[in-house]
């Protein structure tokens, strides 16, 4: 398996074609940003640690039958993935009430939701992600179909609850995550992207310390830390 | 029955008490307002209009078995109603792409969809109305139940089935509405506020003509017009 060429490059990965018309390779940046893109940053040794976490949470979901994207890791920042046509939209649970959320609806950040919330909004930088529905995405935008859009929240429901334990273990709570799904070549729908402290929010369960890409829109000190923690709890387990 | 105080006044309507603490009085301005309040008008006739087309839609409604809280009307602006509290959820029905669908995800005005989308909004000044989805409206918000959200999503795609037909019998077509509804006291569901041309997109069938509030919104001619000509239509049948 050999990388050819750039295929795509977003705000945090580039994604590489190969010799395999089935594999790809995504390698992790070390950019940071914000606040749809307007928030920027190189910081070293990113890259390197959502590649290690991405990769080593895609693992443990694989032992719980979730069918993701993910190969293997190939080097400190690239990864080994089945080749898919994302979905355009960001699936997004909440178990606590943070970010976008809060500031919509002037809710209290930090408040536990009675049930996990599921959102999903279409992926489009130039009208900003917007919030929409169910019905909007299928009979609007024509996104996926009604079935593929059930199966996506039965499947992000059945993650959501593996990482929460998975995180508890670790003595972190899962407060939100963002997902992103695409179809095979076969049609398949699998878990694509990543799953890192960029897109979910990790908050020390005794002391509330964020442990996520909060700690980069926040100002609230060192991200490497930060991600460094998480893989040295995982680790040490 | 006797009207005694005021109890509320919106944008378009002021509800009265009376001596029956099960029973109110809606009494239909001559208000016009669009875009969330800045763009303001008093258009005489405009509540007489309303009272007119509401009593009436409210009525085919109810011969359809919908619960709804009009009981009659008992003059050319005031109707007589039953108290609910009211959900505070635009619940909207969308046969047409049109108005903020169009403008948020950047679609075309006039494609018909291909299945009716339901939305649900946030009912609430300060925070523009927002749209939110069902488990923002359940778990976060908790503005009524997992079950009684389904039941007024059944029971409002009932109602656009039966909107529909009466509308296509008057040669208009029906492109989205929004309804409310409320608890009676004994906590049952009921369809309350108005269906008029306010809160209506209504569109003549062969010449696309607007007969709705959008000719106020757009400057698009003489709002009482238009509605008096629906009112034409619905009483030459």
């Amino acid at each position: 398996m050999q990388k050819t060429h750039k295929i795509y490059e977003g705000k945090a990965k580039i994604i590489y074609a190969t010799n395999n018309p089935e594999l790809l390779i995504q390698y992790f940046k070390d950019s940071a940003t914000a606040f749809n893109g307007i928030k920027k940053a190189e910081i070293a040794g990113k890259g390197e640690l959502n590649n290690t976490i991405s990769a080593y949470i895609m693992g443990e979901l694989a032992k719980h039958n979730i069918a993701t994207h993910f190969i293997e890791k190939l080097n400190s920042k690239e990864q080994l993935i089945k080749k898919v046509n994302i979905i355009p939209l960001e699936v997004i649970i909440r178990n606590t009430i943070a970010g976008s959320l809060a500031k919509k609806l002037h809710l209290t950040e930090g408040v536990d939701l009675p049930h996990p919330i599921f959102e999903i909004c279409y992926k489009n930088d130039a009208l900003g992600d917007p919030l929409i529905n169910e019905d909007q995405a299928v009979y609007a935008l024509q996104l996926t179909s009604q079935e593929h859009l059930a199966t996506i929240k039965t499947t992000t429901l059945k993650i959501n609850s593996i990482l929460q334990k998975l995180f508890a273990e670790i003595n972190i709570k899962l407060v939100d995550f963002k997902i992103e799904f695409g179809y095979d070549l076969n049609q398949n729908i699998l878990l694509a992207d990543e799953i890192s402290p960029d897109s979910c929010r990790l908050w020390d369960l005794n002391t509330s310390q964020k442990l996520d890409k909060d700690i980069f829109r926040q100002d609230l000190g060192s991200l490497v830390d930060g991600y460094q923690e998480i893989i040295n709890r995982f680790f040490k387990k």
